[in-house]
């Protein structure tokens, strides 16, 4: 394989976590090794920066900054939800509906004006590697630019770096940002637990905490590790979207869990559905939906009132039981609290971020970096990084599988716990200055435009 | 003074605190150095466990599990809301309606009964120095029970223990817990800050955070310290409930926020207040209540439904602005987030402990231990403990100065900073294992019962 020389651009995709810099860390001080990879550019806020030219010189931060960047939340380079839409003439064909038709179009239109536009940043920057650190859109979109780049006759590696706090991506052991998540929530649990159970005289004897995961369960199962392998320690119920939701066996285990210790703690992933009755034109039907959807109400949006997973727990306990119940709405907290980030997560991100780079130098290109568990004798995780081709990995959704979970439903068992436990292991130190941690951002030298704007379609 | 020789009974009372056990843990360590302390018992539950004679030796602890007690989350000897009621024969004449009447004289019955028990509880297990940890109503109680003892000519010394994460006692410099959950939710709101200025391109750019505090705002203000000091940083809107909400000027400022930075975090005290309009018995009138009360819907006790300050100012802003609103209640997470603890306030907490014992076994009864706070020469600050008559403290309120908040009532200022900054410093070092907190629990063996069972009056 020919040595590529040129440039080097890293970008951020999707929901942050408390590790995705830590990704960013890896791919630089790699890049430093390599003398083929001339400049390292970052492109802000993800695929939407660049389309826009917004690229900073991250030779530019000091090594320190790097250094600390392992250990800060937030996505250092932005981040965005934006996506190259894949629509072909077939589907633009067959929507009946006009003005659905003509937005179709308009995507259409707007992903081939992308797709051009991005190969023209990378040529006027001569871009040659190119890594996108993200969820399961983010590999689809760097699997579209790997193939475009062949097709185009443009020189140039993409590898995919895992991340997301879902754990949803296929093939890896498990996705960098889970452990970290896991490591708080668990912690958090623990810790509101020894509140609830110290006042369970005559206060809420009932608490319902809920966490991220829309549709896979793997955060809210990991909670499971606070019961530190005690049946009776708390959590004493977690809800997976996994599973249908039903009301009746989950009453009759808080009721039998408060009888049993005068208080329950039930841990909800956000997600959970239920089977319910919706009217819809007049004409009852059976659906399945969040338990959360209230059709009274709209958002100010217009859409359905969602009132969240844990509140609408709550109105079911107190109806049914009438015990005092309380609710923790983690949400964003549980995916930036780098201050109580997994050690061994760290180090996988930063693994993931100095392999993308090591299997691109060495010729790779339309790969994701996975993790890879290796269980050595006596016990202890050996962790070291593999590499899928992205085409296997694009929207494929990874679920908590249903034999790592109690026949009842509500607590995963010994099978998902060996598998979680190595996850957290270890704490990070954070230096801490006037009493809060002190976190890394990067000055974000920018690079100078060379084109004209963006071309932007405006959807009618 | 002459030497009183007996036994100890330490008890906790109301909300946990991180550092309600440090509290314990000095009583503990300050008794054994004083011989005329014979037993150190523990009363589980606060006052309600004591009336049921449930003690535990608090001697059969091992000393390393009372050492790592200052850094257990909830109440290690449990909890409770009980009160003893105060309540005349005036106002029992004064109250028109019967069934109203006959409960009030039930409470006041059940008072000098439970008064009674005790002082019974107390002799029996010989029981001359007692200490109550807790809040206002706690210290009202601890009030009482001193004044009891010297109409009764029972000799013993009480002493009341502060402890309240609202900050709210009146003569301490500050409650043991506050500058826990002041670091922790600074920590949050900074890192949750990063997570979201990270994605402000296309994802909801409000984010609002909901914190403890009722009536007082000391814990929302705290969260002041996220912003180091800069204007430009998170969080950008401060509500307490100190200060009447109004909605116009409230928009006002989250808009001008999103226009200069792309988003805008808020913190709420839960408790915040406007002025609406209800309608009673036909009759629309003004009214001040929170706003999270939804009068179209009832909760499981029959009570007016509160949404809940932060999902009600969400409403708000998507109707108003437009902008998809995410939501974050930290709820019973920062009141027992012990691995985020203040080590200053772990110091203080178990300094009024030791001052407790100390002021008894000087002769001293019916006073509450207070935080002194002196600023050395080169700013450092020295911390020492004072003592307040107990009757001066019960149901005195401390609320946030008018003057320790910004004209416009959206930002505590730096009088209110320079206040709260000495809080926060230092680090607790925990103990982990297996990737979570290792936190001490207490054996609680149990001293045998030698009373009848306690009387309690049924409620018609």
């Amino acid at each position: 394989m020919a040595e590529l020389n040129g440039n080097l651009l890293v970008a951020q995709s999707g929901g942050p976590t408390p590790v995705i810099n830590a990704s960013v860390a890896g791919v630089i001080q790699e890049a430093a090794r390599h003398n083929c990879i001339k400049e390292v550019y970052g492109g802000l806020n993800g695929i939407l920066g660049i389309l826009n030219e917004e690229l900073v010189d991250l030779g530019e931060e000091r090594r320190s900054t790097i250094e600390q960047l392992k250990f800060a939340p937030g996505a250092s380079l932005g981040t965005c939800r934006y996506k190259i839409h894949n629509i072909s003439e077939e589907q633009i064909k067959a929507e009946p509906n006009p003005k659905k038709r003509a937005e179709l179009e308009r995507k259409r239109k707007q992903a081939l004006l992308d797709m051009d536009r991005l190969f023209e940043v990378f040529r006027t920057h001569n871009i040659r590697y190119f890594f996108y650190i993200g969820g399961n859109d983010s590999q689809d979109t760097s699997h579209k630019i790997h193939l475009e780049a062949q097709k185009r006759g443009y020189e140039m590696r993409v590898i995919g770096v895992p991340k997301t706090i879902d754990n949803d991506l296929p093939f890896t052991d498990n996705c960098p940002g889970y452990g970290s998540v896991v490591k708080y929530n668990a912690t958090t649990v623990m810790e509101i637990a020894m509140d609830v159970a110290s006042m369970a005289t005559d206060e809420g004897a009932c608490c319902i905490i809920e966490v991220m995961g829309r549709s896979a369960g793997w955060i809210a199962a990991g909670t499971v590790l606070a019961k530190r392998g005690e049946p009776a320690n708390p959590p004493h119920i977690i809800l997976l979207p996994e599973l249908l939701f039903e009301p009746e066996p989950f009453i009759a285990k808080v009721k039998e869990t408060i009888d049993a210790y005068n208080y329950c703690i039930v841990v909800v992933g956000e997600g959970i559905k239920w089977r319910t009755k919706q009217t819809v034109n007049g004409v009852e039907k059976e659906v399945i939906e969040e338990i959360g959807a209230d059709h009274t109400k709209k958002d100010a949006f217009g859409h359905v009132y969602l009132m969240g997973a844990a509140i609408k727990l709550k109105e079911i306990v107190e109806k049914a039981l009438e015990t005092k119940t309380r609710t923790v709405l983690l949400g964003y907290a549980q995916r930036a609290a780098a201050h109580c980030a997994s050690l061994t997560d760290v180090k996988n991100a930063y693994a993931c971020g100095t392999a993308a780079v090591k299997a691109a130098v060495a010729g790779k290109s339309g790969f994701m970096v996975t993790i890879v568990r290796r269980k050595q004798r006596g016990g202890a995780i050996n962790w070291s990084t593999g590499l899928q081709p992205l085409e296997q990995v694009a929207n494929v959704e990874h679920l908590v599988p249903r034999d790592w979970i109690s026949p009842d439903g509500f607590m995963p068992n010994e099978k998902f716990i060996e598998y979680v436990r190595p996850l957290v292991q270890g704490e990070v130190k954070l230096p801490f200055e006037d009493g809060l941690p002190r976190y890394a951002t990067l000055q974000k030298v920018r690079i100078a435009k060379q084109l004209p704007p963006r071309i932007v379609l405006k959807a009618d």
